[in-house]
């Protein structure tokens, strides 16, 4: 045990993720006392979180214990959930207690928006946290148990249907790297269905997937991913998604197994601020990261809005990165009673994989744009670089190396249970052929 | 994909365990239709599933796709759980069909018993799958979260305390890696618990804990988990087990974390056999491995009961694998004509687990006995040797090298969500204080 020390203004900081993390980080020899308070105990690395959702990666490798991060003797962290910032009282609620704080941070992220159709949520999870990426890679896999079981052939095909909606980043990674999985990795596993006859749809309502990017480098996204055995369809919205498949307009999907890359919105906890926010959820900030007129509440990443040279700072880790270290630097400038300063976004540029060996990405300013094994390359030694801890790192190279040397993906495990109804199982066909034989005799 | 060969009797495989597992894989070339059921599709290296339940590996790391392990052109692999066996229509009937045999392997292992009090299970989970592992860790991180909220002194302790039942190989290994935990790993991680100051207690029934080792082992092994902060009570019997805690005897030990070591029970797939069974569950087999009476089906592993030279063979992972290499082996010889061998048991030893450098073992006919550093090297060494893949054995190398030098746990993941009820956080020291000191004035 540290004790903790307990002299400064309170500073609480709510979520752990890249704003959240590197805020508390900042503040480690500060004289402040932090709270950081999160509803899961484990820091994630989400970029790579589709690794997790299609077996190439344990979530272990992609996390690292908050606490163990956040070891400095000014720091304590609490595993719980908030629910409204009471700004008259300057005390965060959270579902146990209450936390009274003089400065906040508010760093709670994006979750799912389904636009207006919650229901569609059970059919086509998300992609957001450790337990939505084992989701995924459950049903996955199942799936393709599922079709080895079942003797009808039209029904077969829908477990090997698998439908990723919404094409920026999140989808094209999860569309191309089922991709993979399927035409590479289960090749030659199955003895009654063939995973290359697997059919992986990637549906997005504008007319090209990765908008973030230039026009060029979505066009060789799409090639990369037709060429992987991606349908990829653009400028079609998904009207409807249930148990059995999605109506996109007039044409009907028959499919067992639904993701989520579409929307995001800010998480709920902006709206107890009764502060107005924009249709995303997220509060216009300050240049200084403040909330218009408070002083004493900063929000950053995903949950803020801000304007940069006519230009949007988009909802990504490098600037959540840099948000939580300046609000980490005005607090101490608040602490010595100095001015807040202005944040500036630095876009270092961006990436996105379609699969082995192809990925796009832009940087200098947007001068330089990469496609194929180079930015395949530059993406894969960015994120390694950017995770938190050595041993993460040692163990994502390692998984990297094994599954680029052997093609194999290693972990394919079904935990939680099967709640999929699976089909009967079909009889070997020989059993099926001696079933008939046999039938005449009696 | 591979087409299946359809040739030679059909040859099914309940379990994918190491007896199923290696007799599988010694059929892979053998003229006969093998068809491997399991309702899990992984292989699970049980002997580190306690590593898993504690945070040292990720599940990937001991697991194996059973497919990818047994992709030989005569085989397949069903994901399917097996309900019953029809010995006379020789088919085995599963959760969606049912599937005729000319030979029955059965090797579907053992579950926990509770000895008639199925109600303890909830309140104190064994530890024979992934998704047990899991819950295991689950409760043991969230533990020390909620006790890090709890204001109230004795509260905070109970969440502090860990019970152990059952001091068998697992039970010690279980308690004493909790000891690692709390005493190394976590130890400067909390700023308002201590967790050195975590109670920990195994109990068993019998007089002595690891009762299949000497008794001079035996001892060592008490000794090395007193030594690590461990309270063991031998000849103490369990008489309840509830939400609250254990009762053991007239005494009442009130903790939230209790695990299950204790008993455990052949599959309930035997039952349906209609053959008599021993109290444990397990059947009387034939030294050929068969069921009495009846060539067609062997039983193997922990579901088979079989004396040597006046001993039983015990219930562990070598006895399961040289048994499936022998009914494979035994298969051969029928489908040649040539009457079956007996098995023979070969004893090379076993080992246990204290924790870092702790461990006990005896080999060469029980001749050789080693304790300390010794024993851990030797156990780490057969462990890693058994391990199913290379990338297995590699990972887990890395995470044992990476654990011993830094003392880091890093696997330490909450999923599953919040099941506990978790305390209401407690203010800051200073905040209690200044509350105080503010009451006055009002």
């Amino acid at each position: 045990m540290k004790r903790m020390i307990e002299q400064g203004p309170r500073v609480v900081i709510v979520g752990a993720g890249f704003g959240g993390l590197l805020a508390a980080r900042a503040l480690r020899r500060a004289p402040v006392q932090v709270t950081v308070v999160d509803r899961y105990n484990h820091h994630l690395f989400q970029p790579l979180l589709y690794q997790v959702a299609t077996s190439v990666l344990s979530p272990g490798d992609i996390t690292a214990p908050i606490r163990r991060v956040l070891r400095s003797p000014n720091t304590r962290v609490l595993l719980t959930e908030a629910h409204s910032v009471d700004t008259q009282r300057k005390v965060l609620v959270c579902d146990a207690g209450e936390l009274p704080y003089d400065v906040l941070v508010l760093a709670t992220g994006a979750t799912h928006s389904y636009f207006g159709h919650p229901e569609w949520a059970e059919h086509a999870p998300g992609l957001k946290t450790v337990d939505d990426a084992l989701e995924i890679r459950r049903r996955v896999l199942l799936a393709f148990e599922a079709a080895e079981r079942e003797p009808d052939p039209v029904r077969q095909q829908e477990w090997l249907t698998f439908v990723v909606i919404g094409g920026g980043a999140t989808g094209v990674e999860l569309a191309g790297a089922l991709a993979d999985l399927t035409h590479i990795t289960l090749r030659k596993e199955f003895r009654r269905i063939d995973p290359t006859s697997a059919r992986i749809l990637l549906i997005e309502g504008l007319p090209r997937v990765l908008t973030a990017f230039p026009e060029q480098l979505s066009e060789r996204a799409r090639r990369d991913l037709q060429k992987r055995g991606v349908e990829v369809w653009t400028g079609a919205m998904v009207t409807g998604v249930d148990a059995q498949g999605v109506q996109v307009g007039d044409k009907r999907i028959q499919a067992h197994t639904m993701l989520w890359g579409a929307g995001v919105a800010a998480s709920p906890l902006m709206r107890s601020l009764g502060m107005p926010l924009d249709k995303a959820g997220r509060l216009k900030v300050e240049p200084t990261l403040t909330a218009p007129g408070r002083e004493d509440i900063y929000v950053i990443g995903d949950v803020a809005s801000l304007q940069q040279d006519g230009h949007p700072v988009p909802g990504v880790a490098p600037a959540a990165m840099q948000m939580g270290k300046h609000v980490a630097r005005n607090i101490r400038r608040q602490v010595k009673g100095q001015p807040l300063l202005p944040f500036r976004y630095k876009d270092k540029g961006s990436f996105a994989v379609i699969g082995r060996g192809a990925a796009v990405g832009v940087t200098l300013r947007q001068k330089l744009k990469l496609t194929g094994w180079s930015a395949y390359l530059g993406w894969a030694g960015i994120h390694v670089f950017f995770l938190i801890g050595f041993r993460n790192r040692v163990s994502v190279m390692l998984e990297w190396l094994y599954y680029f040397l052997t093609k194999r993906r290693e972990v394919r495990l079904i935990t939680g249970g099967v709640h999929h109804e699976l089909p009967a199982i079909a009889p070997l066909p020989s059993e099926a052929t001696r079933a008939q034989q046999e039938a005449p005799a009696h």
